[in-house]
């Protein structure tokens, strides 16, 4: 295989690692993780990611399948996500990328699989808490954002707008509650991040459309479906 | 200050970088958070860490609070924590660390504040649900410990055992469903962890008791409050 391989499924959290492999240029492949069929599932990708999740990046040290963790193994691969080491941007970076996965990613899919977290008849109860605190989550990350406004590309910023796309995709008809124009500097960030060759070209590869985070659409992939 | 400035409540996540620290050897200090007096809450927390969790680590390059986030920042600055850069070990733990920090953690956190989370009438089932799920991860954790038996202290093993710890206490008369015994390899990482001096300093601390992981007490902290 080239360098890397990735295991994706159109418009899941692969798409994060697609777009940065294409910041960053080394050579990858692709292989569909067929969510139809529940391939995500299969003993063969098991093997890879006893999680059963995706993405899974195969690298010549092995499967990697955590979004962050890939972000930061690239990132000590290629360069170019994060500030050096020993700084103030480092610091703030660091943390801020924990935060997002750990707290905003699992708060969101929380909310497009609420059926796994609780009884069928508590889900629009379960639903409106996430969403109240999702509501706080972004408007903190508004704030560092317009505190701190982003310097080039990083590791935070793909993941990050590609949680802002999903949360106002998904679960289709339950997304009123969510309005990126509500976070200015998060909206900033998102629209000048659709002017990068990179993101234009990953976000094709996936059929996700001219403005994935500004006026996202439903993926009309080449390949695959997104759920 | 010394080099760091801990901001920690007895039984927090803020013990992992307790713990760490000793190990480490940096100059540190503490500030007992009240949670009592919801002191996590307060502005001059907020100013620290917006996100108002515990723990904070203050650095000579300002304040860090995503417990993956400061294990990250401090293997950097001392070492110790992660396998080198480049090799298999290094890429299974990054994973490993992300597991534990964006699926664990929090899943195990919901269940100790369930009503952050959804409608009281709902709680037993949110429970189970997520009670199924750490069952799940807590298998998977146990098979990769196996396969890949730690070597020496790392990243992974404070975090791993904290949340070991607090799933067999928290919340009180809820935790039946847990036995560490059902995790032969976890059992024997948490076992090990107990022997080692830095571990029994923090502890001490934090009034933990003589075997925190094994055969957790409810904390007897010389200052301050678990809850």
């Amino acid at each position: 295989m080239t360098t890397y391989r990735l295991h994706y499924a159109p418009d899941n959290a692969s798409f994060i690692i697609r777009w940065v492999l294409e910041e960053q240029g080394p050579g990858y492949e692709t292989r569909l993780v067929d969510r139809r069929a529940g391939a995500q599932r299969s003993a063969a990708h098991l093997a890879l990611n006893p999680a059963g999740r995706i993405p899974v990046l195969e690298t010549p040290q092995g499967p990697i399948s955590e979004t962050a963790a890939i972000l930061l193994w690239l990132d000590e691969a290629h360069g170019g996500l994060l500030p050096p080491r020993g700084t103030a941007a480092r610091a703030r970076m660091l943390n801020t990328l924990l935060f997002v996965a750990n707290t905003l990613h699992p708060e969101a899919i929380q909310t497009f699989y609420l059926h796994r977290y609780g009884p069928a008849d508590a889900q629009d109860g379960m639903r409106a808490a996430l969403q109240a605190r999702l509501r706080g989550h972004l408007a903190m990350l508004d704030a560092l954002t317009a505190a701190h406004p982003p310097d080039g590309f990083d590791a935070v910023q793909p993941y990050l707008a590609a949680i802002l796309r999903w949360l106002a995709l998904y679960p289709p008809g339950k997304t009123a509650w969510f309005a990126l124009a509500d976070y200015p500097a998060l909206h900033g960030m998102a629209a000048a991040l659709e002017t990068r060759p990179a993101l234009i070209r990953a976000a094709a590869a996936e059929g996700l459309g001219a403005h994935p985070f500004t006026a996202p659409e439903p993926p009309d992939p080449p390949e695959g479906s997104a759920v």
